[in-house]
């Protein structure tokens, strides 16, 4: 015998711009560029076993909403909308129980002071998850994805594990790049989204930077922890980090020295080192991360 | 304070194609092309706090296994592959306690009976997961991905719940096509995994075309049970059914009918189907989907 | 003092599916699945140097002629389809003088004999480029692309060109892959396209098998040449051979043979062999590759 | 009988990272962060029809020289990188009489006063194409691409031809935006890189901010004219710009007014402008586009 586990479903990649004119520095427009997906769980028995869609709000309507909330919540942060989105469809449809709604946000740049013209921004992007659950109350994560980041110089890597299958020698000098995947949980609803954002997206990088590394485990901590010590409304960080192997070229063969200068970028394979760093006194993670 | 939570770490996307010379059918080569990614858990908080890497097998050094295995084991499937890479870190490094394996298998197509020379088959990618931990043993998932299927008829979506945000009309006929991602977990590790993977895909591609839908979460059900009916040999299936949007284009302003024969293929959005399906008497999942 | 130069405009990328119900072997339904992009040239100096769109068919208007055709011409090969787009917009639009259209169409596989379900067939792209110009008339180019295909042997490099900056080992064996583009003219518009297509494919999968090869140009020019001899209709042959490097691993280190076995896939850097093949009799190339 | 046609080969995507230490503002380190591909032609008959490699330098071989000059050039542009390049491929083999050589070059933003560390800048791509032939001389391409602009508002579309498939209705007020790709040529080798670059980015910008477009052709006009006017040393631009539809959503369903707010951001299909412009005393193009 058979039977359902859990599921959901939703629309995804719901592609809307939002245009808030005037409303910026100086009377310029503002830009919410989105990419929305959601996932609604609850009561489908029903539709799986037996096609009857009696409890589906149906993908189609789930887009119409993405749209009908930028239009009324204008420049909110990604969090504030999602935290919206989410709410109306647990609150409106009784069979839903469960809502996860995630949001990339993808930012521009003001060409000069025109008010009207922007380059896109393309050196990473923003990412807001909400969780909501009749039961379980709401969550927020935030996140920072593909900003690629780069040490020319204080990172070594030795002391490693050796086995007979290990060939690669001890470096005391390398090149250390990788695009950070970064997510932060917060602690509570009342949060200034942006203020946060900006601070938890700025204390990354400053700890990429100011971190003399040995590995990029310790590198990955150290982001963890600056973020949750700079952004205290935070209580949960989680990393991917992919190696980005920037490999020093061997010259000799021509005659001609290699003093740190000359790198080939692989592409595969890659180290990947994905971690948590959490703060003694946060709430439990609850469906945060589902 | 903060302190560090679940981590792993290790080499991702190796791209391993062995040759094993004569041993297919009428004496042809076979090809087992491979993209294998691998995470170990264990004894890490020396590193990510003090960049100390005493406990860290590096990850070209599990690049370098990935290379030795495909030596050995010549022509194993990828389940065994997986299970015997896993096994290695695990059993040889004292600070690794668990190694998680993830293996794409890219299908190759003899041309015509030259026994050496092939094209890629494009139409689905195998893959095979094991999580192997030194106290839970080991799990092993199979799957197949980027199986894309449609169906010209025989599908419905009408009856579903309606709001003051639903514009979408009711239909009795509509296209119906998903890129298949679907992955069953299986029982025991004695399980001959060629012919259980044959045997899976084929139901999936059966209960595709056999069900007459009324919602693509009745056929993700079907799919799932029907993989269980013909394959006892796993105990859960878990499927992602992207709903690649065939909508009818409208000629009325051409004066011309369209009795479903023209259709757009829609990119973004578009409903995303997860769920799962379970044998009763399956053993707990564990670590097997983790 | 500047002037307008060349240009061109038009709907990119149609993604248009056609269902020519029970038009199949054996009643089944025979999908056209295209992804249509076309560009107009013409009288068009009036909208670039002041906005005037007096000339300008919509971009849209192009898109809605896709549809229209597609239901017209129901099963019709790309070829076929491409010219009759083409007509349409030179024929009927004044200011429009040429037009090209590009057809990439992807192949289904039935499953089982049902007549309705079917399988994306992965294994390679057909494409379809006509080039109509009210003067110089109408050029037809067919052609495959990303069809991956690999000898495990039969293949050797050496005896090439050395200088001081050359590293690489002669080899008398190594394994030769390439992910063929292959384009080729037709003589004339009374051609069969299906069938024409059909054993051009054909004539490149086994000129691919049947030649050992010295060099990877040596390869091109035999498809080529194998084309030619197969499909009359054909007086020109383009191809584009990135060689997919698969490098023999170095498993000495652990003590451990390697007799080409075990291979890692490389993906960038690769080597690009572009080429072109004719044939002495063929009527000038014109405007067909533009 | 079957002869060769034009045909050419080399090594692509050479993934090169040169650092040059200290010699950027403030002593911070210099990334020259480059895909190089280069196509070499010549007197490449035998190894065509006979697999005979005596003229062929190998593509490894190829790879290596983009080390080498890469050391060798420091934090050279890419133009001069890639004239280099292909000087020395011509210069030093008998059987290559033509070089091409093309460049991508990737931005990234000193983190803070680090020196050291370095973000990515992802808002566009820089490019330089050079083709060298023994014969005509040589010739230099600049571009930039993946630069994504969007204009807000001062965008008009009407006016525009109408057929019967016409369906498109007219606006006065509509969002503009584009991912341009743009390339321009220059008149002599003897231009400072940096500078013309700088200029010709600023002014394509600054043209799309300051057009009152009527249709996207105009502002591609506007953008190669103001190209030639702020560089001087070019003397032909081209340029591709896909429109990226963003379309209003209509809200009137949910009794909601749209006033540009609310824009949904189409994938496929795009209108495709591509346009020519030229200074008219321009030297002749020669082999800069092949």
């Amino acid at each position: 015998m058979t039977r359902l586990g859990p599921n959901r479903y939703g629309k995804a990649e719901v592609r809307v711009v939002r245009v808030t004119r005037g409303a910026g520095p100086s009377g310029a427009d503002v830009i919410s560029d989105r990419n929305v997906s959601m996932s609604l769980s609850g009561d489908f028995s029903a539709v799986h076993l037996r096609g009857d869609n009696a409890n589906v709000l149906a993908t189609d309507t789930q887009k119409n909403m993405v749209y009908v909330l930028a239009q009324r919540l204008g420049a909110a942060p990604p969090e504030a909308f999602a935290l919206a989105l989410a709410e109306h469809f647990v609150s409106t449809q009784p069979a839903i129980t469960r809502a996860r709604v995630a949001v990339e946000e993808y930012a521009w740049n003001e060409v000069a002071d025109t008010g009207h013209s922007f380059a896109r921004d393309g050196s990473s992007v923003r990412t807001a998850t909400v969780v909501l659950d009749e039961q379980a109350g709401a969550s927020v994560v935030a996140g920072v994805e593909k900003l690629v980041v780069l040490n020319t110089t204080d990172s070594e890597f030795w002391g490693f594990a050796k086995d007979e299958y290990t060939t690669l020698p001890e470096t005391t000098e390398r090149m250390l790049a990788t695009e950070v995947r970064c997510w932060w949980r917060y602690r509570a609803l009342d949060t200034d989204w942006a203020d946060a954002y900006r601070r938890a997206r700025s204390a990354l990088l400053a700890a990429f930077a100011d971190t003399y590394s040995y590995s990029l485990q310790q590198t990955l901590y150290a982001m963890g922890e600056r973020i949750l010590a700079e952004v205290g409304e935070a209580c949960e960080v989680r990393l991917g980090l992919p190696n980005k192997h920037h490999f020093l070229v061997d010259l000799a063969p021509f005659g001609m020295p290699n003093d740190n200068e000359v790198y080939y970028a692989a592409d595969r394979p890659y180290g990947l080192i994905e971690g948590t760093v959490l703060a003694d006194d946060g709430p439990p993670e609850g469906l945060a991360w589902t």
